[in-house]
């Protein structure tokens, strides 16, 4: 009944406990006239030992902040019992924190790329409202960082935990020592861990570091700096953090003693793509950075972090590699650079890359100079596919090794048992991944194909359409040439002007022409067109080739690896759960025996699922894409080669067009005069000279058949005049030739 | 430690119980070498009372039975205690029975349609595995049929409990009786319930009656035969069952000693579309039939159920009324069968749908001829998009009211308030249901939307590519016609033969038909084309309208709702768990009531949700798309007529072509005929004739000259010569005409 506490408008029930720390708890409470459910944290003894303004700060820091991303204050109420001690009512976090989130097993190698954007995101934003509030928070880790389940779904990271936090300008300094060791600035732990009574003060940027610290944990799973031996191993980890060069960002030491393992990457085993950790690393090596003079101030960390959030993500499969990779393109970069970034990933020239979205071109989606703000979303499984022009072969992409799944002590060792079943659970998440991966590998290489033989087709569509509209050209062309050709002849006959001199012999000019159309264009669309559109041969072919293979998808691969994952951690839970009992009952005995049979069968199973299903189905896959796209790269490269040639031909086909329309123009205005001088002269003044002479003989003739005198000499006037009018007759008999 | 149980290979504990019933009990057990969990059955006392052939019944069944469909049995094994009793080990259905899911708030109503047919399926394939070992089981009901969940997530349901199983020929008879109240067949139910001395026996077909009860509970949530007062009112139940009319699938009594509600339909409120129901109704009424002569046999039922089952379903999205409807496509139907079948859910007469599917035409995915078969597969959020041309108007179809949500009584009434959580449950799936329905609504108009455009886009494209290439061949054709009328001006200028007469004025014909493409086509093509393509008017004129409605998809109102329902069951599991305890303490009276509260303040939001967010936001939607539409499907039809005509120019271009090649073959080839006898003639002949005539002049003056004498006689010879001769000028002279 003790356990039932109250204020004016929530209740919480002792046994519901969030958190406990120093100062006090935090537990779940509900409001008392609604039911929602709230955090109530209460305040201990020992709290109540320090000094009023300090005890006040928390509140007062509370009521200035007011920001999505900082857990909410509900209330400040009086509990009600004897002492009235003040209670904070906070809006409850139902995904715990981001500390209990990366010890999850799932999380070992640090959180997936969505999730760890939405840290830094929110993270940031939270940051940049205490700076814009002149607030410190003097306690940035995982443990006070919230996940906040919207209703909708959404998750909100919320920063938490005001204790520690004070108003500071960015200028100002504080002496008190605050925060959690492996997230403090070098300079705070050198006194407040190592107590060196260095008369040192803090300014603002502490929590810079500690957000270093905090992303560098939530991007790998691990601290950045690590002594060997862990918190004990006090020197070290401050020799790490002081000597280490700028730009590094990560120091082990693995053995007692031993050298530090410096690096200025994120490792190997973390999930961000190479394109998120090309923009992160410059930024933890910006606060990780122990000179003063070099760290990173506010504004720059977050306008950097800014930019790197503004950034358009695109998805993008390679297929001659069958691997996933990321593009974040400025949010004004366009089109070319685009190409350059997926060159530095892929090694393929911006003018060998088929870059398909949907079933078309990239750039039908977006145009050359669409700035990368204006791109269309991508999905990992609805990516920007990229096809090579220039390498044909496929192979799949090697991977870094897998860890193993620990074997388990015969024994019943209740200690051990559940973290080397969190282990086996850490190793199952990594193979879940893996066989996620290796599936949507196969469904995006299903997909590719899929998507390249639609363009394809479509490209062929379009070129027996063109070839059909030349056609059509070109036998309008042929009857052009031939009543061309038909009126030359014609005239010819009549005018006798040869006509190769006006006009060159188009018919054969046209013939030559058309023959590359009808002859070898249009028979090697036709045939392409019968290959790849009508007897649908790369669909076929790809077919044929799978069928026999398993794909990952199509078996539901990773459902089942879902499935036994959760089953491995149903049996973590159990061993925990029998862990915590410390002594198990015969009965109890029994179970936790077959719990750990279980985890080790059904870690067999995963690797059983992965090594000789999934993987094995992947590399056929390979070898069957690879011959795939050896068939299909041509057809693509002979339907772009066609292509051209039928602009070509078109552009020919005008030109000739024009040139024979041409040539016909100048033909008739030069008939038209060579015919008005032969024709017209002949007929008009030649003929008229005829009949003017023949009159005059007729007048003549007429006159000496009147008079009868001096005829010699008339008759013989009159006979040059004829045989002048026989000798012009002749010339004219020329005109109308032989017929 | 008594708890824990043993055979050879398996361990149980007493306290993991799946089910009990009259002669034993199911237990989760685990296999020792594998941590695999199992269902061990257990035998009481009163099963071994019954005679030793009827205990071993059961064994020899599950021995016989070998199915996907029917729960596996993997050992048969001695209990290592005292009285070593033989247990069953069979598989474990971890989804439990379907009488719990039908029990779930969820499922008030009835499974969801592809739970439903995953039924159906299963529980028929079951039951032909049974048939055909001439096995009856006598105790068909949900509470014997498993969900089974496979390793990668499917759903597998399994016939369980063949304790009243035994080899029963079909036209066997057996009289003991065996099953359970609600799904007997009437005849056993008279004997069994009624215990009325009827001497009847039964034969295999009690298992279809069955059968139509337990698909009827499946499919509504309820019994089909409901006697006011249940199991108590005994004598009415017999009356339903006995005195309904074939075809009648229901019968309920509402009121004490009340008239029966008979029912040839499945309820509104059941969540079968209506392509579904119009299948499985004839089903029921074939099952649910008490005449022996009437009743459907085995063979019957499961034919008829295969054929249902081997139906393609097609998705189709009908935007006029935004409603998602179910076609049922049999696998040897075509189109005109879809069609025809749409035309039944939609009233839109086959002529009138634009049938889309991606982002293009249904028909050019599939051929007219295709069968069902072959028909690519839709999803409820990729489906056949249909618009229909006659109807510009959009809307919303109205939908059956929502049960309310229960009130609480003030006081804390344990009992009760259990079932009302229940119930608010219940209201709360609906909700959700109808908040997902809605979200997809919108989504679905969005996604209609853009295809639509991109449909119009691309068809306006195409135009615009037609348009083009007919203006390359009119241009051609100009050049011929141009060609054509410059020979025949030449021509006729030589020869002074009227054109007309041979080749008509092509050029203006040309003019006038060109008119129609480069005048109204072109134009108006280029117009759409600006508006729907180079504007984008569709997109713009959809997101400038719709951009301030708060689409329940965009604002995750589905996801919300489900948090909403979750937290509705929270609370009922809750109170169900107080209802268990009893008494509570004053401290778990607190949370109980508090748990009351949150119910009520659930419900509420649920409704703002759906009432005052959802439907508003899909109402004004649908008044935003009938606008939309209106202009949308103006520009489809012009598109489509635009495309005839084009169609219609081409081809008469393409006669006019031929026609022009033709004419001027002919005119070319008659224009030798009449220049042979005009030029040859007159040029050969006539020119000749002149020129023999001005010989015989020549030779006659000659002679005149010489001789001198009867000079009259021979000039007046030689005048009427050259006047004839001079007339034969005078005609040539017309040849030459006025050049």
């Amino acid at each position: 009944m003790s356990f039932l506490k109250g204020s004016l408008n929530y209740v919480w029930c002792t046994t519901s406990v969030l958190g406990k720390g120093a100062t006090g708890a935090v537990y779940q409470g509900v409001n008392k006239h609604n039911g929602e459910p709230v955090a109530v944290k209460t305040f201990n003894q020992l709290s109540h030992m320090r000094p009023q303004d300090v005890q006040m700060r928390e509140f007062e820091v509370l009521k200035k902040v007011k920001h999505e991303n900082i857990v909410k204050l509900l209330a400040i109420e009086e509990e009600q019992s004897d002492h009235k001690g003040k209670v904070i009512v906070m809006e409850l976090c139902t995904g715990g924190s981001l500390f209990n989130i990366l010890d999850d097993p799932e999380n070992t190698y640090g959180l997936q790329e969505e999730e760890f954007l939405l840290v830094l995101e929110h993270l940031t934003a939270g940051m940049k409202h205490l700076r814009d509030n002149n607030l410190v928070h003097r306690d940035l880790k995982p443990g006070n960082i919230m996940k906040f389940i919207c209703d909708d779904g959404r998750t909100v990271y919320k920063l938490t935990d005001f204790g520690a936090a004070r108003e500071l300008e960015e200028d100002q300094q504080f002496m008190s020592l605050y925060g959690t060791e492996e997230y403090l600035h070098p300079d705070m732990y050198e006194r407040a861990v190592l107590r060196k009574p260095v008369g040192k003060t803090f300014g603002a940027t502490v929590d810079l570091w500690s957000i270093g610290v905090t992303l560098y944990h939530v991007a790998t799973g691990n601290l950045p700096f690590r002594p060997f031996g862990g918190r004990r191993n006090k020197e070290t980890m401050y020799y790490i953090t002081t000597k280490k060069a700028s730009g590094v960002i990560s120091g082990t030491q693995t053995t007692e003693k031993g050298s530090i393992d410096w690096s200025r990457e994120l490792p190997e085993n973390c999930q961000l793509s190479y394109g998120l950790k090309k923009l992160v690393t410059p930024v933890l090596a910006g606060l990780l950075e122990v000179d003063s003079q070099k760290i990173w101030s506010f504004d720059k960390f977050f306008s950097e972090v800014q930019t790197t959030l503004s950034r358009k993500l695109i998805h993008v499969y390679y297929i001659n590699r069958m691997q996933n990779i990321r593009i974040y393109l400025h949010p004004d970069e366009t089109a070319d650079e685009l190409q350059t970034l997926i060159t530095e990933q892929t090694d393929v020239s911006a003018h060998n890359q088929i870059l398909l979205l949907k079933d078309t071109h990239l750039l039908k989606v977006v145009e050359k100079t669409t700035p990368g703000r204006g791109y269309p979303s991508t999905q990992e499984d609805g990516p920007v596919l990229l096809f090579s022009t220039e390498n044909n072969n496929v192979t799949l992409q090697p991977e870094s090794g897998i860890p193993k799944f620990p074997t388990f002590l015969s024994l019943t060792a209740v200690e051990n048992d559940a973290s080397s079943a969190k282990t086996a659970c850490s190793v199952g998440h990594v193979c879940k991944r893996r066989v996620e991966k290796l599936s949507r590998c196969s469904q995006l290489s299903h997909y590719s194909v899929k998507v390249f033989t639609a363009v394809v087709g479509e490209e062929l569509e379009c070129l027996v359409q063109k070839c059909d509209s030349l056609k059509e050209i070109t036998n309008c062309t042929e009857h052009l040439v031939d009543a061309v050709s038909r009126a030359t002849n014609t005239i010819h006959s009549m005018v006798g002007v040869k006509s190769e001199a006006v006009i060159p012999d188009c018919k054969e000019e046209l013939r030559v022409l058309s023959k590359e159309l009808n002859g070898t264009l249009a028979l090697a669309i036709q045939q392409l067109h019968q290959r790849f559109v009508t007897e649908r041969t790369l669909t076929r072919e790809w077919s044929a080739a799978t069928r026999t293979i398993s794909c990952p998808a199509a078996s539901r691969a990773p459902a089942k690896c879902k499935t036994l994952v959760e089953r491995l951690r149903d049996s973590w839970q159990h061993l925990l759960r029998d862990r915590a009992t410390r002594s198990l009952t015969f009965n109890d005995e029994q179970f936790h025996l077959l719990e750990k049979i279980k985890v080790a069968e059904t870690g067999k199973r995963i690797k059983v699922l992965l090594d000789s299903e999934c993987q094995p189905a992947v590399t056929q896959l390979a070898e069957c894409l690879a011959d795939w796209y050896k068939m299909a790269q041509t057809a693509f490269l002979q339907a772009r080669i066609l292509d051209k040639d039928v602009a070509a031909y078109e552009k020919n086909l005008l030109n000739f067009i024009s040139a024979v329309s041409e040539n016909d123009s100048k033909y008739h205005e030069e008939i038209a005069g060579v015919a008005k001088v032969k024709i017209t002269s002949s007929n008009n003044n030649h003929v008229g000279g005829i009949k003017q002479d023949l009159r005059s003989i007729r007048a003549n003739l007429r006159e000496l058949s009147s008079t009868g005198g001096s005829i010699s000499n008339t008759l013989d006037e009159n006979t040059s005049l004829i045989v002048q009018c026989h000798a012009v007759l002749n010339e004219e008999d020329g005109i109308a030739a032989e017929s």
